[in-house]
C-alpha cells in the first residue's frame, strides 16, 4: 500500500489563497474530488499563508472537503502551529494524517499534540541541526526522531518520515543521497519513508518530466508514500505502471483496467 | 557513463528483415542516423532471421551503416553463429561490441571467439539451468559467466552481463528479481549489468509507459546499459532526466539543453 497524499488545497498556491479568502467553495470541492478520483488517500489541507485567521480558514476547508468527499475521507492538517494542530484534527470526522512533526527544539510541542490524538503522522527528518544535506544526515534524523516519537508514546507504525526532497537545482546529489536515505531507513530503522515529489525539480524546466521519472526510482526503493499533484497525468501513469513493474498488480489487472479507461476516454 | 545500444536494426523486425532481403541501403541508413542522432552509443545489427545467409547479410549492414555514420561507429555484432561472429567482427572497422556469449555449452566456443577479437561483449547471464528466474539464479549464473570468461582471457572490464529481462507478463516478480540481481552484481561482483528493456513489457498495453517508468529504476538500481529504442521519445528523456536525478549531469547542463532543444523544435 503507497499512501498518496494530494498537495493541491495549498494555500501558497494563488489560486487556492484566493479560493479560500473569497471562500469559494466550488474551487475547493472540484481540487478535493480531482484528487480523490486520481487516487489520493488523503487530501492535505493547508491554509498556512493566512497567519491571523488559520484556524477559520482550516476550518472552513475541513468542513467543505467532508461536505464534498463524505466524512470518511482522509485529511492531512497541514500547520507548523501546535495550538492550530490540536483543533483542526478534533475537528475531522475521519482518521486524519498530521502534516507535520519535526525534532526541531521550537516544534517539540507537536509531538505531544500527535502522541494525544492517537493519529498517523508524517514527521520531518529534520532536527537541531537544520536542514539534513546528505543520506547519512537524514538516517540519523530519522533514528532521532523516531527515538523522540516512541518516549512520547507514538510508535514507528504510525509515523511516515518525510526524507526532505530537495532540488537538484541546489545541489546536484540531492536526487542520490534521497534515495540512499529511502533504503537505509526501511532497512535499518523499519519506518516508512515518504517525500514531497516535486521539491526534486524546483528551479529547472519541465518540472513534470524530473517528478515522473524520479518517482520510479523512489518507489524501487522503498518510498511508502508521497505528497504529490495525483492528477497530473504522468504522475498517475508513472504510480500505475510502477505497481504493475513491481509485482504489486497481481496479473497487471489494474494497469490494463487502467489502460483500458484512458483509451476509452 | 551509460551504454546505450538501438536495437532498430534487427531483421526479427519485419520491415528490417524485408529492407535486408531488398538490400533497401536507405532504410537501414535511415534507421542508423536517428539511432545515432537520439543518442546511441552502439548500433546494434541483427541478420538472424536469414539463417542461410546470415554472414552476407550482416556483412552488407556493416558496410552500410559505417558508410552512413563513418568507419569509427561502433558497432553491436548480434549473432548466436560462432563462425558468423567471427568473421563479422574482423569486417567491423572500429572497435565493435559482440552481442552476445553465453554459459550454455552449446554456445561455449563464442567465448573464445570473443577472447580472441579483445572486443567488448555482452553476455547472457545464462548457462546450463536455462533461463534464469530469481535474483538470485542470475547472480549465480553471472559468476560462472565471470569465471568462465576471466579463465578464457575475457577480463570482466570488458564485460557487460545481460540479466534477462523478462516479461511482467509472464511472472508478476520479474521486473523486481532484476533490479534485486542489478544491485548483487554490482556490489558482490563488480561487474557492468546491462538488459533489454523492452521486453519487461512484453504481451500488455502501453508498451512505452512500462518501457520508460522500468527505466529509471534500473539506472538507480546500477545498471550500467541498456539495449532499447533510442528514438523513443520517452525513454529519450527518461534517460536524460535520470542523468539529471543521479547527479551524472552537472548543474543538470544537458537537461536544460535538451529541455531548449525540444522547445525550440
Amino acid at each position: 500500500m503507497f499512501l498518496i497524499v494530494g498537495e493541491l488545497i495549498n494555500s501558497t498556491r494563488k489560486s487556492v489563497g484566493r479560493a479560500i479568502a473569497d471562500r469559494d467553495e466550488e474551487h475547493i470541492r472540484g481540487l478535493a474530488r480531482r484528487q480523490q478520483e486520481a487516487g489520493a488517500d488523503v487530501i492535505d489541507l493547508n491554509a498556512g499563508e493566512s497567519v491571523d485567521r488559520e484556524l477559520e480558514d482550516l476550518l472552513w476547508l475541513i468542513g467543505v472537503v467532508e461536505d464534498e468527499l463524505g466524512p470518511e475521507v482522509r485529511l492531512g492538517i497541514d500547520t507548523s502551529d501546535p495550538a492550530v494542530m490540536e483543533r483542526a484534527i478534533v475537528a475531522c470526522s475521519g482518521a486524519p494524517l498530521m502534516n507535520s512533526i519535526s525534532n526541531e527544539p521550537a516544534k517539540r510541542s507537536l509531538i505531544d499534540v500527535a502522541a494525544e490524538c492517537g493519529c498517523e503522522v508524517i514527521g520531518l527528518a529534520m532536527g537541531e541541526a537544520g536542514m539534513p544535506m546528505t543520506a547519512d544526515d537524514r538516517v540519523k534524523e530519522t533514528a532521532a526522531l523516531i527515538a523522540k516519537c516512541e518516549e512520547a508514546g507514538i510508535p514507528r507504525e504510525r509515523l511516515y518520515v518525510d526524507l526532505i526532497c530537495m532540488s537538484i537545482a541546489s545541489s546536484a546529489v540531492q536526487g542520490r543521497e534521497v534515495l540512499g536515505a529511502i533504503r537505509r531507513v526501511v532497512e535499518e530503522l523499519s519506518v516508512k519513508p515518504l517525500v514531497a515529489v516535486s521539491n526534486i525539480s524546483f528551479g529547472l524546466p519541465d518540472r513534470r518530466l524530473l517528478n515522473r521519472t524520479y518517482l520510479p526510482m523512489l518507489v524501487s526503493a522503498g518510498l511508502a508514500g508521497a505528497i504529490l499533484d495525483p492528477t497530473d497525468v504522468g504522475i498517475a501513469e508513472a504510480i500505475c505502471a510502477a505497481r504493475a513493474l513491481l509485482g504489486r498488480d497481481e496479473y497487471c489487472m489494474d494497469y490494463i483496467k487502467h489502460y483500458r479507461a484512458n483509451a476509452a476516454a
